[in-house]
């Protein structure tokens, strides 16, 4: 195989045929992947979740993972919230002409360890290449299917006053962690993205609390974000008590450093979860015998006052409102 | 709202909201449509199909068409090549900087109203902004589930010595409109894409059949490609009747002209089917009933000889090879 991605790569001929022996069958394969037009399954068991997402990402890798990681555990991440069991996932590649196979290797194998590791199949996919200046060197787009247990309801609406606020680990790694790859402010930490797939711990938490009402995985716009959406959609306040909020060391320091807030970091590992007071216990202890989330914590509950609203209890008792989720992302990390 | 993307519109918070209630909302929006990390789906009926399939395509829009309309399409047909009746879509956006929102509108609405014409729901979304120069306008994936009917088997593999061969129209329109749209060689041809979605006339195909071997939809390589493909996977040879395959007057202009083969231009509203020959006449039967496969003809038949090949038999009745596919697209189309 040449040693570059090339235009001919994505024609759908025979540089294409190539491109998927060579590696994506290779790394990607099972016996539902397909070189048909699409991939055929059995019928599920339940319902159906189905879920897309688009991953660009500079530097595609990076300490704890690369692009290829993040792409399976993103959607898998999606389908675990509305407590379905991910069994499928598609992916597409956008590649620009020049790419290096070797990289793209790396990718797909990625790809395809953590979907073994997540126990889902990617069944199909599509590779286009794009000009040079076209793309910025790649882009992944995962979409997936998976099944809804029987008794299992999950959605931002159904947070209730009383309900305790969980979140699964320490917050805002994965926004730090592409922060000091991009070397761009010379500060140096020891830091890696949590990026994880978390259907296992789910599963779990859901077998000790099939009443749970909202999970959602805090990524783009960190758990700050995720937490004004919920705020929002079931027309709810919220309260968290700063001092209960996992932050690691590194995080912490980098943050201070640059002035972030760690809520507004991205995190690729990590969900909040809204469940009955009375369970909240059993949940965190279901979490945190699993590696991903054993650093699960319960940050604070759902309120009837402050519609719409996160407040923060300060370490001294104080509260204060988070400041609203802004315009861009800083860092602006895909 | 603004009147171009930028990158607050791919953060994750206020102004992606704001464009997914005010665009996509509108016009793809229905009773599936997800706010949460996933779609929520009735169980399906049977076995499933999934496929998905990335679009980029330079100019975004041109005769017949736009990229919304081709991303449906394309995942559509995918679907219905496998017999399986698609039901729920998703779509994942990567937007420059800078993209007129107008223009994002006009996709958007080609989507939503593809979409209700293919039958089928779009039941969640992604939207990634990159920077200027990060990507060239806008690149979407979609992804799809189907259901495949009861009985229905069709892949490459299943081709058989005997078998007729059908395409569903006239071939090459949707190449040689994207070359003319980009208008690098000054030739002005009345020539519109053949994008459409199929499943439509396919489930009547598969009625008067339901022992249909093969289907597949000629987009990237045309015809051409798909033959060669097939000729590999169930180990036979293809023989093809120069004077029987349909090309408009349009394309045979253009093709003529630049030297091209309209067998190996892209179509992407065009399906290959092979079938038992008592069924052939029938199934080209019910194609002509709808609008986008009256022109739907028989072109050849499944060989035992020449194993792995493409002949073509000449207006003039002399045979001769199909070039196998090239490396790359000529034109180039996405």
């Amino acid at each position: 195989m040449s040693e570059v991605i090339t235009l001919a790569h994505g024609s759908g001929g025979r540089k294409t045929s190539e491109l998927i022996a060579g590696i994506f069958k290779k790394y990607l394969g099972n016996s539902f992947f397909t070189a048909d037009d699409a991939a055929v399954l059995p019928r599920p068991s339940g319902k159906i979740a189905m879920s897309t997402d688009g991953f660009i990402v500079s530097p595609w890798k990076y300490p704890g993972g690369n692009i290829g990681r993040l792409a399976v555990c993103g959607t898998v991440n999606d389908l675990a919230c509305m407590g379905a069991k991910p069994l499928y996932l598609t992916c597409s590649y956008v590649i620009e002409e020049g790419f290096p196979v070797s990289d793209l290797e790396e990718i797909a194998k990625a790809m395809g360890e953590t979907a073994k590791e997540a126990g889902v199949y990617i069944v199909a996919g599509d590779t286009k290449v794009a000009g040079k200046g076209q793309v910025d060197k790649i882009f992944i787009t995962t979409a997936g299917v998976g099944v809804i247990e029987d008794g299992i309801e999950t959605s931002g609406r159904f947070a209730r006053p009383g309900d305790a606020i969980i979140v699964t680990g320490d917050v805002g790694r994965h926004g730090t962690t592409i922060l000091l790859a991009r070397d761009e402010y010379g500060i140096e930490a020891d830091c890696t993205s949590d990026c994880a797939p978390l259907w296992q711990p789910v599963s779990e938490a859901l077998k000790v609390c099939p009443g749970m009402h909202v999970i959602r995985d805090a990524t783009r716009g960190g758990v700050g974000t995720v937490l004004y959406e919920i705020a929002a959609e079931a027309n709810v306040g919220i309260r968290i008590s700063r001092q209960d909020i996992p932050v690691s060391d590194e995080v912490r320091g980098v943050t201070g450093l640059l002035g972030l807030e760690p809520l507004y970091l991205a995190c690729e590992g990590r969900m909040v979860m809204m469940c009955p007071k009375d369970k909240a216990d059993a949940v965190v202890e279901a979490l945190s015998a699993f590696e991903y989330t054993k650093g699960a914590r319960i940050i604070g509950e759902v309120t009837e006052d402050n519609i719409g609203k996160v407040i923060t209890v300060t370490e001294v008792g104080g509260q204060t409102y988070l400041p609203q989720p802004g315009n861009e992302l800083l860092p602006r990390i895909c």
